[in-house]
């Protein structure tokens, strides 16, 4: 079987794997206040070219969407997320359990509009009704789009004017920053948003996100927060190591790179098959629609998810390329899907 | 400078980072439904002799110890566990963060007693107060110490006496099962509680800890909850490979030997140098007392942590020992003791 | 200025006040273990045909509504509920403060039906995501309108199917049970549901809701609930003076019968005169559309609240009447509306 | 039966009552922002010289504090308080609830010291614990001591050393603040501390606490805290109208007077028959320690509370007097004593 399930189905890139290894007999302090997490802050902060930020290392994707949400928010707060946002519906409730209401609202494939910024504060008029104090986007998104960086600033302005702190989630913030007609480069997204956070875990880390914070506001005590949510790593300096190895040498887009190419192969040897598909997705994640018949045969060689079900006879299933994607694999299931029976 | 100052300080076994490595480029399902994992659940549930319990991976202790005592209790449960425990002074308020409060009890040896429950008990006797539901002991203690066979089935019996679960901590269960003088299996923790955890990143995995669900009532939809506490480690094979080594040959229990080994060496030592010691430990944490001075000294070679202030003059210091302890360190902490100034 | 602002702008039915001045002086046990309270539970009990039922007295609806739905529900379950329900959108984010998701769905004419929450249930598939366990309605609704026997019977059905408990929010129950057309009664919800409220505060108590749970599963240790989110009123007798009096001779369904007959003398005015209403509530609440202009006009002499913008000239307002309504005052905002400048 | 159970075991002040019924037709706008309220804030202002502190009215004493401490803390900051701290010990864990933990001190006479707090910030030095930002008092004590002036001040002056905010809970500020031997005033408090509240259920009013915020930063939109936690009143007139009334003529304080007054009667000819006590209570609640026979005897003719059992043969009991207590049962309470068999 061929996996397209995921781009977190493999380790780590050798790479990092051989930095683990290097360093294991190591002796350093514990829960991240060693010498390769301050470097590897340094390291982002450069690349970032925001000497003032504060970053933080976290496991994973929900626990680092829980803490900061729950650090930035007062109790009546809530944050504003596109109805699809991965805090809305793939977190069980993890926002929720920190006592914070997630303002789910339409969006345009998949992302945040300022109207709908601006619908939801006029909605929320008093103190009958929760505060939208924050806008949360993903970018990539839940559905392979990006932000272009005249959306972004759009939404930060907007975030400004209505006074919203303004946090990105980047799971696959890898693949969105090397996409093709990306425009958006991650000092401005250092530039125009409140916080956000560099996903490693499906960017070739065995696990972690490194948080960054850059208003000041919300740098305060921000470890008391990620200590009361059990994301306090023991052996810190395992993701000091990691993201210290990802920001040299640029291997994080590099990663990010490879893998973005196998999806555009993926995606164009399908189109040539005359495949539709769900989004128009320029990242990692493709969305072709297959007949019912089509997909059981699929199923025989490969791995992948159900997305949407587009009618009785059609289903969007989503691939997924990694930066452990391999060429041969892509070409496999060209291959398979060119040799279906015709429609 | 030589560090005593915990049982995280390096990466991981040999063995362990041996299987990481080479297992890494194998692709597999996520979220810990991957073949690891199941292995790993089985030689654990096979080593303690209960084919019918339910074994979980999470990343880390508080996140353990928060994701359990959220999922087994009703909003006004409460938690009785003894003042030192780490639920209740090392978490930041993990606990209360899900709605519980954590009733401290006195305790002897920092261990709870069957007196002590039984009070906590009878003190919260309406609905104007929490109901105690659940013990939470640690196995070694915060302080060093163990519970002995007939503590724990005093402990249990009390439990059942009283509608109350029994959880177990083992963030140090290792050293706990394979100290001088333990009488108590893991198969009799397995048989007298409700639930445990098998700690792996005090142990000489990289992280993780191994939850024990015995109780039926307890099993009950608990990957719910550890999503929902951002404890669901997207690559759950890290875990699972990870534990299906350390119960492999016993790798598990010969770490947590060598530790103990350690330890002990050092004790024997520094009391031949007639140090005083706080507690009497029998594993893996060692609390001995120095003057000031003697702790200025003993800070320009070695690495430790502060524990509790004596008097003016005197402090308690703890030497932490692990699977990555070597001999000689310890023999240069006992001859820099020898060596000071007589006091 | 005439008030058709709320139902809860006066203080309480004469009868009710009459009996807190009678029992004034009376010295009773606290916290609603007193005669009074019994009587009332008793009177309920035998009025909706339940004896095996447990009523408890809450003093407000949100305190309610968020009291039970936190009693009910494991941390990671979420209840489902109308886009418009109370506890969506008007509760502060109240159900969320103690970790539950709300699941907003589309609903009709402001009610769940069994096709909701069917795709609710079926969306939610797995550990990723929260668990629906309970249904939230409301009779009458937000938008005026009820529950007809067989839409509560075919809900009732779908939520025992699904696993799901069943609450009803009648905080405006007296107005649903009494209205034209309406053919379920109050033994009926009680069969139907497993908990539901009887709302005091919007007919006719100076403040007060009667929780009615059913399922003895919910009916375990609620007391403790109550507590824990501040809803145990000291001295509870007045709780239960009220209600002992809301139950006999029917006072409370005469209060709602009075709120129905002038709700309805308003819509047939309005409507003679040619208004159109965004809903036919057959309930207290009538939401009239009217023209900016006429808006103006009307707020010179009249208290309303604004409800939804239909367009940039038109608003639906909502006027509400209660048992304390007069029926000239209906009047004069008929004649009002006739006199206003043709359009 | 006499009844000397609690300070809320009737309804309200005979003047009270009046108000009630007065106002009762009156229509008003709902949620605290009537006249009523309004002037009851000003009244309180005035009297308490802060014009520019916040007045705000909630229904019980649980919910007051659940509210106050949830609005004023980030989500791992904790209280400070006595081991006897109503938020502590008799609140079903209400604090917990929304997350934080409570740090129980030993305190004296019921009262936290300067030093309890000093020794509980040092004790809580990094993020691997709670953070201490507040501490709870109450005036008069769980065990009906008063704090006086200088001992208010240290403590006020400590907070504001360590960067805590101080609350103090007034459930019984009436009694406390009109007790033999007492210096502060209210105008001290308001002065002294961050915020308070003036509690109303227990010195006359039907229900009622209103809190008082000094510190501006605890101002910022406190009424989104208080809907969110379910404590605000539909009629929130029905708290205006009873504090407005409150505070004309000295009400609340002539009201508590009479209660001192009875307490001190109560206990003085106690103390004639040479019954002991727990505590030297100067407020309505006495605590005297009979034998186990010499209650089998009280109980025959009055109701009243068990505190804590002194020895197997004695129990501490306690007698609590209100505005509603007459003269004449005192004075029954003092012969049966007298007519004891001796012991």
């Amino acid at each position: 079987m061929i996996s397209f399930k995921n781009d977190y189905s493999e380790g780590a890139l050798p790479e990092i794997m051989e930095a683990l290894v290097k360093t294991n007999l190591e002796s350093t302090v514990g829960y991240g206040m060693d010498e390769y997490c301050a470097s590897a802050s340094e390291k982002i902060k450069k690349r970032i070219n925001r000497p003032d930020a504060q970053v933080h290392f976290l496991v994973g994707g929900t626990q680092t969407n829980q803490t900061c949400i729950s650090a930035f928010l007062r109790s009546f707060e809530a944050v504003i997320g596109v109805k699809t946002a991965h805090i809305n519906v793939h977190e069980t409730g993890a926002i929720e359990a920190t006592g914070h209401k997630v303002i789910a609202v339409e969006g345009k494939e998949g992302k945040v509009t300022p109207q709908d910024i601006r619908a939801a504060v006029e909605y929320h008029s008093d103190e009958h009704m929760v505060k939208p104090k924050m806008v949360y986007i993903s970018d990539s998104t839940e559905i392979g789009t990006i932000y272009y960086k005249k959306e972004l600033e759009d939404i930060s302005a907007c975030c400004k004017e209505m006074g919203l702190y303004l946090y990105l989630d980047g799971a696959r913030f890898g693949s969105a920053l090397t996409a093709e007609g990306n425009d958006l480069t991650i000092e401005d997204v250092a530039a125009l948003t409140d916080a956000f956070y560099i996903g490693g875990t499906k960017n070739g880390a065995l696990f972690g996100e490194a948080v960054v914070l850059l208003n000041p506001e919300l740098q305060k005590e921000f470890r008391y927060s990620i200590k009361q949510h059990g994301g306090m790593l023991a052996k810190g300096r395992l993701l000091g190591i990691q993201f210290d190895r990802l920001f040299t040498d640029d291997l994080f887009f590099k990663a990010a790179i490879h893998a973005n190419k196998m999806a555009m192969k993926l995606k164009q040897g399908l189109k040539e098959c005359g495949i539709e598909f769900m989004e128009d997705s320029v990242t990692n994640q493709q969305f072709p629609i297959f007949t019912n018949d089509e997909i059981e045969i699929l199923n025989r060689s490969f791995l992948f998810e159900y997305n949407d079900r587009i009618d009785e006879n059609r289903y969007a299933i989503r691939f997924c390329t990694s930066w452990a994607t391999k060429e041969e694999d892509v070409e496999k299931l060209i291959e398979a899907v060119k040799s279906m029976p015709k429609r």
